[in-house]
């Protein structure tokens, strides 16, 4: 992956509202040196972040991420975000953008160990391509996230509906799927309800009706799912949030992983066993994804 | 907290052996930009770490350390540690403590997202001063960790005996435990089964058998309990791993809280309930953990 700019921004505190933003926000080299080895980010994955598409410079869906990022700082303890500060350092990074699609990061960590401040940069890189997701679909395996169903509400501790810098866990289920032969984990609770998958939504079909995972069950309230369902509503179908059996995903006449990067990349199988994929539907979703979005 | 020393490890592989170690460590400026922004360590939270006590200039039970180290990059999938380059690299680091009481860290992270290697470093800093919890002791909220007893053992992707630096869960779990009146928490299971402590291990006192839970139940296996299992042992007293409800907590003669740094913290009160402390004792299991051990 190829970076294209990187900016370090000197958090302003969320009820301060000033004019020189552009002055809290300090260029750095993508590839050098950047944070301190106290850093709580490194040392204990304490922060959160966000994923944003760009495309052809267009930041997609800039506000529902910013909300989000809020939502998970009031999980963690964290500084509220100075939302006009991040919207001027948004606009900044974006100027670095190219042809095609980016992804940008946000990120706010606590700040270095015992130190005054969170720390808060952005990230942007060339997209990696997943023309072949979108189009030919992703084999799924499904993996116990250990919770049972109630669990979330009854634990906020657990930081389960915060997009937190703690991805360990994700990054070993992909892992997982993979020696699996499959391309991407769906995680679902210990009593057998889907959850999501580790970096992405999971939506699914039936008949005219669309459906996702309640995000109380401890899910992440998926930004690019948000758009989407307002899509499909704005063409006539039915959208909800419910408590889904598993077993859903394989009944389904189609389901889709959605994330802010990949968009909408449609199951092809089910631990191992194919499930239907609607690729001209899917073709028509992404497009929809694909068009500037706020 | 005051920096003493930090320095970068160019991780060598773990099966080629070395004269030059000491040539593949760079000092850095522990207050200075060390990580690059594509860190998976500080993006990801994907790494491991050990944090070893430092006294007088002696780091304590390095090989145990070293040990878990290994065991935790098998958990995580990631090269094995290569242990000659890692004692050179510590005995380095050691040359910049100070007198008394020094934490020394162990990282090893994913390395940059999409780069080639992973990233290793080492910090050494002064370390907190301890001593009001070692003699005055801890209150401790018991948690819900979330998971029933037997999920580490069907899921491993859940990475529960790995010492990852996704610890965003047990800070909040420290803060949680703050807000209700406590010094720290201790996790119990969803069923109802003692745990550990975000970061430490629990040990428990019956007459003059001491307990700790079994490391099979998803909880790291600690280096300070097992020097101090084996210092009991050779004192006569019964040692060992059992599963442990969650209410002999309350119920125990006295227990424990043990850390590398922190040592032996005696509990005092279990969710605002005060619990018995042995003083005199607890002094002499700080006398051991602080003398020189290996």
């Amino acid at each position: 992956m190829a970076w294209r700019f990187a900016l370090v921004i000197d958090p302003v505190a969320s009820d301060e509202e000033r004019s020189d933003y552009a002055d809290t926000l300090r260029e750095i080299d993508p590839d050098g040196p950047a944070l301190g080895v106290g850093e709580l980010s490194a040392q204990r994955g304490d922060g959160i972040f966000e994923s944003l598409g760009v495309v052809d410079g267009h930041v997609q869906e800039i506000e529902p991420h910013l909300a989000r990022l809020v939502h998970s700082a009031a999980l963690c303890d964290l500084p509220a975000p100075n939302l006009g500060q991040w919207r001027v350092a948004i606009e900044r990074a974006a100027r670095a953008a190219g042809e095609g699609e980016n992804v940008m990061k946000l990120l706010l960590s606590r700040g270095v160990e015992h130190g005054p401040a969170p720390t808060a940069w952005i990230t942007l890189a060339d997209a990696p391509d997943n023309s072949r997701g979108r189009t030919e679909g992703v084999g799924v395996a499904t993996l116990d996230r250990g919770y049972a169903l109630d669990v979330p509400a009854r634990a906020p501790w657990l930081l389960l509906g915060a997009k937190t810098l703690s991805y360990a866990v994700n990054m070993a289920a992909i892992r997982e799927a993979k020696s699996r032969g499959a391309d991407d984990a769906v995680f679902v609770t210990s009593d057998g309800y889907l959850l999501e998958a580790p970096t992405a939504s999971v939506v699914l079909r039936f008949g005219d009706r669309f459906v996702t995972p309640e995000p109380q069950a401890g899910i992440l309230h998926g930004t690019t799912q948000l758009s989407l369902f307002a899509f499909l509503e704005g063409r006539g179908f039915a959208t909800s949030y419910e408590t889904v059996p598993a077993g859903d995903l394989s009944r389904a006449d189609a389901a889709w992983l959605l994330s802010s990067v990949r968009l909408a990349a449609p199951i092809r199988s089910v631990d191992g066993a194919d499930v239907p994929v609607d690729r001209a539907f899917t073709d028509e979703l992404n497009a929809y994804l694909l068009s500037p979005r706020d």
